[in-house]
């Protein structure tokens, strides 16, 4: 069983409620990205009370800020964006292997397949102090001249123990 | 008024019905990374039944496998899943420009500013044709060497006038 296949029920019940959502405009009506981590336990419109049509959410491993300068750009110089909050999180995968550990796993994996070593190009993000890496995001974020020197940037903590969220930055 | 003061409220609301969700492990229960765009109209727990522990959520600019690559080889090879959906959407902003287009606004948003030359350095992954991007970027994952040969992949078109969704592959 694929879990592609637990989409269609719910999809045609979202679909039969879907009301005034159908006029909805493309550019996210509170100016606003958010950036946090792809991890499981992270339901973004629940636990910000976001509703469909608000905000941007950009989400990768780590919710890192780096990997999300591109959807940033986009955001902002097309689609009139001009606040970003980033969100890390306790219990994060990020906090737990190095770049180097991660590539030797994916090249043992097949040692026979030269093409794995691709694998040495890419930098994983990972990071060792959880407070140290919002504040890094932020600063990337207020430092990078691609974006806008006008924008709000905060920083905060998602706790997956309890569901509260901190403000760091 | 910044946005980000409107989290409080509803985060604490969140926390105090927190419950069960205390206690869910880090790797997704449904071994499942869905990717799509971070358009401000799609809530992915809501559209496809997701729940707290589910799934990975990987979003950017158009949903992009490429630009995931990175945070996929984490939740494959870290954290077990084994499947992955991608979801591209009607009335994308990526079907709206070029990155010639969006590098030469970056520039001319400030011509006296040299750093602003780093923006011909991104391809900001636009795409023309909604389907096709599909596809291409179901076969991006199926082809590359740094995805697990075993992954079942899917492919989507979501409808942001309707609310339903679409199997392409």
């Amino acid at each position: 069983m694929s879990a592609y296949k637990d989409f269609l029920a719910p999809n045609a019940e979202y679909a039969a409620n879907f009301g005034q959502k159908s006029t909805l405009p493309l550019p996210p009506a509170k100016k606003l990205a958010i950036i946090t981590c792809m991890d499981a336990r992270i339901n973004v419109y629940a636990e910000l009370g976001i509703k469909e049509g608000d905000s941007h959410i950009i989400r990768n491993a780590g919710g890192s800020a780096k990997d999300a300068l591109r959807s940033v750009i986009i955001s902002q110089r097309l689609l009139g964006t001009r606040e970003i909050a980033v969100f890390h999180h306790t219990g994060c995968g990020m906090l737990t292997f190095s770049s180097p550990q991660l590539q030797k796993i994916v090249k043992d994996s097949d040692p026979t397949n030269p093409a794995l070593q691709a694998v040495d190009h890419i930098d994983f993000l990972e990071f060792g102090d959880l407070e140290q890496s919002v504040k890094d995001d932020v600063t990337f974020l207020k430092e990078s001249p691609l974006v806008l020197p006008e924008t709000v940037v905060t920083g905060w903590v998602y706790d997956v123990e309890t569901g509260k969220i901190r403000q760091i930055v």
